[in-house]
């Protein structure tokens, strides 16, 4: 009788989704590591973008650079803050002469362990993303030839260039400006506790923490959001379950044009989503609970409660790492013949 | 007849203005010293607003927060940007939803140890200038309940204020914040080759360096441009001698309503001139051998040749200095009630 009881008792536990870590520390980390890898302890870099520092060094420098966009207003770091969580806390970015931006800003940190960059994945990788926005009329609205003319009339990046890419003639190339962001925000990568535990220290997450953790796993989260990033490495209906009322935006098809792509976007990495804030391609919430309820609901058919939401996140919240330290750079001044900015 | 021809030789070499500087080195020195100061070696705080680090590092934190802007998008640096030279190099700063402010934004750097703050001097000091933008409709467009309601929901804010401002209470206020941005400000000191020069490094400056100095002194552009930064010491009337044409701006008449005060401007600080294109209060040129010839002309009634005017510019590149080493602050994210970005 009270075996039975027990047993009824054990599956009333077992049924509230995994809060009590029933399976131990040990089993949670090989569980873990199951679906998640450790931030890599160095920057991967490209075959065909080979780093130096000085490569580091111009890529930081062009990061924090105003001229490259048009009218001497933003630079990527406008968007993807280093100083908050490598995004900028808005809906959609304020871009050229007041315009918004259609899709809010991901986080640059860790962005390069991503399959490809965008909410569509438009671009390969961080190199190739880096030039894109420069380039967009919402946003920093130059062209090639502007960012070229402005680079090369500063003595500065000349030199910078040729230390960057030595035996390249030109150096200072469109694609060299891509190049070296990217290979600065390699750099960018923000180890967490998450990374402690998955080497091995389970005492490096609280026991709070882990209850989330195994909840993250056993409710399939980790379907989506797993690898390196916990997210990043794939492409992932929105709405798999049930389409969210506020999604209007055809993600991927924008891109292929194929119908199995609509409200395709790459999922979203989930490091230092506690700083990342407002969620979803569209900004849709500030609240990081409401943003796993939503989830829960239109991907995996899953109510989870307020004390589940909020177990979720307090897991989520061991994701935010520590940032490398950034010095400013030291920007070269402008030569007599740089153009000056543009703001119409 | 040979003395007779030397003599003459020494006379057309003396009316060139000064280029040979005959007077030698110890010379030279005590003429500069008559004028200028160094930089002080540490910086100066005010007696009201004694420092500590923890207000230096918040004052850092607010400069840098775009949350202090209406629509989030601006910050302190957006205009007075330290990897530029403390400035923006435009000719008017663009601010909320595209506005263009009337003035040319001055560099921070060193801007402590002027006599007071803004083109117009209507600011006391660093403490009282660093509240004002933040106000301004057309710059950060925001307001002091705004910015004392994000500030209080985030909780690392909430923190910093109390260490910053210990046995304070309330420590969060809206002159606290302008006081730590102040703070931080006093810190922003740019030595440069001049200084060691002016405690008595002779060498510290190039023969042509040296010759420029000499005709800025023999020149009479010491008498506004002097003092530890170079200038900011004194008001003066852009226009003593010729008005110039593109002069529309009625500067600090518009503070005092003063007849006298009409075209009257706080004398910008000559220190990072290299780096702080364009020039004069809107930006009228960004070449600064042309600038040094405006003011020949309009405030001293000297018509610069090119020579003059360059070796004058040879001088003024003396006054770059080592910008301080600034990590990017590691700013604390938002709770959850912090209001979020008004962009209209």
């Amino acid at each position: 009788m009270w075996k039975l009881a027990l047993s009824i008792i054990s599956i009333m536990f077992l049924a509230q989704p995994a809060m009590a870590g029933t399976g131990g520390d040990a089993a949670l980390l090989a569980s873990a590591r199951e679906y998640f890898q450790p931030l890599p302890d160095k920057p991967v870099f490209k075959a065909d973008n080979p780093t130096n520092p000085a490569k580091i060094a111009l890529g930081k420098a062009l990061y924090f650079d105003t001229r490259l966009s048009s009218s001497n207003v933003f630079s990527c770091n406008s968007c993807h803050n280093l100083a908050l969580g490598g995004a900028d806390n808005s809906e959609f970015s304020i871009g050229h002469k007041w315009q918004k931006g259609g899709r809010n800003a991901p986080t640059v940190f860790n962005a390069a362990l991503h399959i490809a960059q965008f909410w569509d994945g438009r671009a390969e990788d961080v190199e190739q993303q880096a030039g894109m926005p420069v380039l967009n009329p919402v946003e920093m609205n130059s062209s090639q030839d502007l960012v070229l003319e402005r680079l090369k009339t500063i003595p500065g990046y000349v030199e910078m260039f040729a230390k960057a890419f030595p035996g390249q003639n030109p150096s200072l190339t469109y694609e060299n400006v891509a190049k070296a962001i990217g290979a600065f925000e390699r750099t960018l990568l923000t180890p967490s506790r998450f990374d402690a535990f998955l080497k091995g220290k389970t005492g490096a997450l609280t026991k709070e923490e882990k209850d989330g953790l195994e909840l993250f796993i056993e409710s399939n989260c980790v379907i989506c959001h797993n690898g390196p990033a916990v997210g990043g490495q794939a492409f992932q209906k929105f709405g798999l379950v049930k389409k969210p009322e506020f999604l209007t935006d055809n993600g991927r098809f924008d891109v292929t044009k194929n119908e199995s792509d609509r409200f395709v976007f790459k999922v979203p990495s989930l490091r230092n989503i506690e700083l990342t804030y407002p969620y979803f391609n569209n900004g849709q919430t500030w609240d990081l609970a409401e943003a796993v309820k939503i989830m829960g609901a239109h991907q995996l058919g899953i109510d989870f409660n307020d004390k589940e939401a909020t177990s979720i996140v307090t897991f989520l919240k061991a994701l935010t790492g520590e940032k490398p330290k950034i010095d400013l750079p030291n920007l070269p001044p402008a030569g007599n013949t740089t153009s000056h900015p543009l703001t119409e």
